[in-house]
């Protein structure tokens, strides 16, 4: 199975649960979170290393995921992105060390989709 | 499989072994951890509620499950668990999202156990 | 120096420089929290002994000290306000000690507050 | 002002108010987290420092500093007590590095107090 | 299929893979990581133990599942283990409790592999 | 009293005490927390601001104070720094506010410092 895919399609089908609770306060951070990633005084690239950043360091696995798709769709380099996790690993402590692992691994599937000249752009 | 059956089984097999180290300050620990919750000054659902919640800002997904299972067992309405959520969500910011879709989930599945009136009274 | 009007002070004073900034996404978070305390499906009341619970286990002193003004101001009693330090002590751990004390310390400058007539509305 | 003497009447005066809101769960916890430190399969000297170490980790300052008075009081040498920091600071990351900084601080004043003949036995 | 296996071969794999993105600051906290368990004024064991409560603390299972391996190899009972386990639910709270579950969990198929008198020196 | 001046200084008095201790893990992590921040695939700045983020989420009020000395030195604007507490306000949630209001201020005071033409490299 492909990890991403399902990672995808559980978002989407949640995502989709949460909106129809109606809830005002939790659908209005949902459009912020969206939202403050967006190019701004900063690029979209700076912020979603950012967000990286943050998420690792704490150890949101599924936040994680997600960054890792946008940085690559940003189109980061691996050196972009492990200088970001270098400094999560120093912040955050080795208790971040099973988050990178994962990361890696993560960030090696998105590699190969792109080898294969796999879109990534339905991944989110 | 049932996930909540298979939360059940496994909370209980593994809450055995852990009794059966005979460690006193650990056994007292979960025997409090059980009391915290009974009706007292407030309601038991409301206590609840105030678990739900804490469980949530710290990410624990044991705890959440434990908590939607009680919440629901309570009477809750879907209302009230979402502006709990949603209280969680801000306070606790967007790293709790992805628990809230498992927290979402959980209740689904007990909507529908309740739905086909199975009982929710041994899940726990 | 009276410690509630130094952190209303400050707050207010701070809070007016971050409005300042212009920065929507902030502003809005800001609306949102103070919307997601609102009563709702359940009771300002609840939802604020919810606010301070969370914030107990997230050891954040401020937010503490916020609800713990908030849950006065909502009327509850003191064995309401222990049972949800009780909660928070339980899932949070010894760690949150510190916090207790320190949230005991505003409860009691509180209550001396309200048993000398003063009015506890305008320290938020 | 003694640092240590505030933070002994502060943690005293606060613990009674504590007590005295006659809360059984609130109670029990205080007990069994003076109860998990007391010799056992392991000596009071290591579970002194096991303390210390998550306190850190968990960035408690309150709690660091009760552990360094313990650790100090249990004999350690200042080779293991920077042993135990360091591994506090591998796991938990340049974060704990402000707590570090207050817990050396602390250990220099016990160590000035042990220099000049004082007891330390009071500072609990 | 073998959990501890599986633990040992993922970490493996990913290791190198962190390895080959030769980001010196990342190889060097592994290094450090790795270092600061060894012995010195404080004994391995005791040092591993500090690593498993603070990994407890933390709520990192990998974490804890590495550092009960590494007990085990360190010779430790399991009255020494669940001390250990008992400060870090006291000073983390039950929401540590699925943690220890899982930890718990780990350490009897670590028994069943000794009293089996197979080789827990390949499994790190 | 000039805040940063004096967080200038006790950081100073402590690294050196801290050093003195002559524990080399911990001062190889002091050695590889300054350099993840150095140039190289990311700007120093872009790292900085990935500094100040994750020191927000974590609420490190110091590991703050420090980053947003070194974004004001990094020539970063107000709008830069405003996005990035606004990602770590939504990734952090509510509980961050107090640490924005303090950060805030910092940033305050070193634009009031800037004004005056004093110079800000000599705060680390």
């Amino acid at each position: 199975m492909d990890e991403l895919i399902e990672f995808r399609d559980y978002r989407k089908k949640m995502n989709e649960k949460i909106f129809a609770m109606q809830n005002k306060n939790i659908n209005r951070i949902f459009a912020i979170d969206t939202g403050s990633y967006r190019e701004g005084a900063l690029s979209a690239k700076i912020k979603e290393l950012i967000g990286l950043a943050t998420s690792l360091v704490l150890r949101c696995e599924d936040c994680i995921k997600y960054h890792m798709i946008k940085v690559v769709q940003e189109k980061c380099t691996d050196d972009e992105i492990a200088e970001t996790l270098a400094i999560g690993l120093v912040v955050g402590g080795s208790i971040t060390i099973p988050e990178i692992r994962r990361a890696v691994d993560i960030l090696e599937q998105l590699r190969k989709k792109e080898s294969k000249g796999e879109s990534l752009e339905d991944l989110l």
